[in-house]
């Protein structure tokens, strides 16, 4: 199966937890809008194109499907890239921890947009910086620590006990954070360290570093999500 | 299968999207907050019970199986209670709208707390009324036409062509937005017409009609996800 993956151009976004799993499995994929520009997802967004009509990227397309919602994404592919266990209980378990993963994705979106996506930061610079302290004081610590217990319970090196997309999201998830608010992660360096290692272990994937030391890796940067303000970092 | 249902006593909030699913599909379940407290739901997520450890509820226990998350606990019930297709399509379409709906149910949230889930609404009302207007400007107008396209494009009565959870959620999401934004959702009452009958066709299922007429479903509050605060109305 040759999959489509269909994202903005420009960011790394919502559609780098799928690029990941692609990635991380070497499966045959194309990035369309990369190759054909962010036009190409016209058809599929205004109801066009056949197929259950997205709301937003990312969405992929594999035969006849139209899937969106990066959560639900990653759990049709997972199994098929073998990248979740086989038991039903450790799928479930995946699939909660990776809608948790997008729950503080979006919370850590809205550090820099409190007030409206359609606004620039700048218009919206005071309400950021309450929203950035609240986050970085209670949301992170609390998400970050709840991360932290799912790798002890399930013996200290993956989220699931074996290899998963999970684990993927999670080296993203640190990515994202260390790039965004790298003076509140250093602090909380000491409460995070299977969530360090963990990182360190994914990069270190032969397909992943191959993946993360090409162009295809876009650097952050501040038009995603995960965006470096000084001022929201404390 | 008995299934038991965690939530917060007091409010509809998310856990009202999984009692929906139970209470039209006849299901045997146990609200256990309602019978022994909010204290029932501690173990579980401090980790000390069995099972997947919930970031938050609500939860559901279903046999062995733990399952937070509400999109994920609607797509577990669904096919064990007849509230989706057949169809691997479709159940995949169910999904990917079901997590819409959870993200306009956070943006619906975030109305009122656009700083801090810990912070009073008083404390953030001057930034909650600036996230309100452009949530009433672009966001709720943008949302509810994808989901009256979403019903268009199936046929008019129905998300999925036939009855579905993901049609109870949107009943859901109309009476919490018809509670908390009364003029807004007036102004877009010419505009959602498949909604609206929706809404009240599915208000008419026996069973839900004997639930909704029962204690057991509790007024909308200002402690819920839906809140009234006229000055978020415009």
């Amino acid at each position: 199966m040759r999959y489509a993956l269909y994202y903005w151009t420009g960011i790394q976004g919502r559609g780098e937890f799928v690029r990941l799993a692609l990635e991380d499995a070497g499966a045959d994929y194309v990035d369309v809008c990369r190759e054909r520009g962010d036009g190409a997802m016209g058809a599929f967004l205004d109801g066009r194109a056949p197929g259950a009509t997205p709301f937003a990227p990312p969405f992929l397309k594999a035969g006849r499907l139209v899937l969106a919602q990066t959560a639900a994404i990653l759990q049709y592919l997972a199994p098929r890239l073998d990248l979740v266990p086989d038991a039903e209980t450790a799928r479930w378990k995946a699939h909660q921890l990776q809608l948790t993963v997008a729950d503080l994705v979006a919370e850590a979106h809205d550090t820099h947009h409190p007030i409206a996506a359609g606004l620039y930061y700048e218009e919206q610079r005071a309400a950021a910086r309450e929203l950035a302290a609240a986050f970085r004081r209670e949301r992170l610590p609390k998400y970050l620590g709840y991360f932290e217990r799912v790798l002890e319970d399930a013996g200290g090196a993956h989220a699931l006990g074996r290899h998963s997309y999970v684990d993927l999201s999670l080296f993203q998830l640190m990515a994202g954070l260390d790039y965004a608010f790298p003076a509140a992660m250093r602090r909380l360096r000491r409460r995070t360290p299977r969530l360090r290692a963990l990182a360190q272990r994914v990069a270190q994937r032969p397909r992943l570093a191959a993946y993360l030391a090409s162009p295809r890796r876009l650097p952050f940067n501040e038009s995603g999500i995960f965006r470096h303000y000084p001022e929201l970092d404390g």
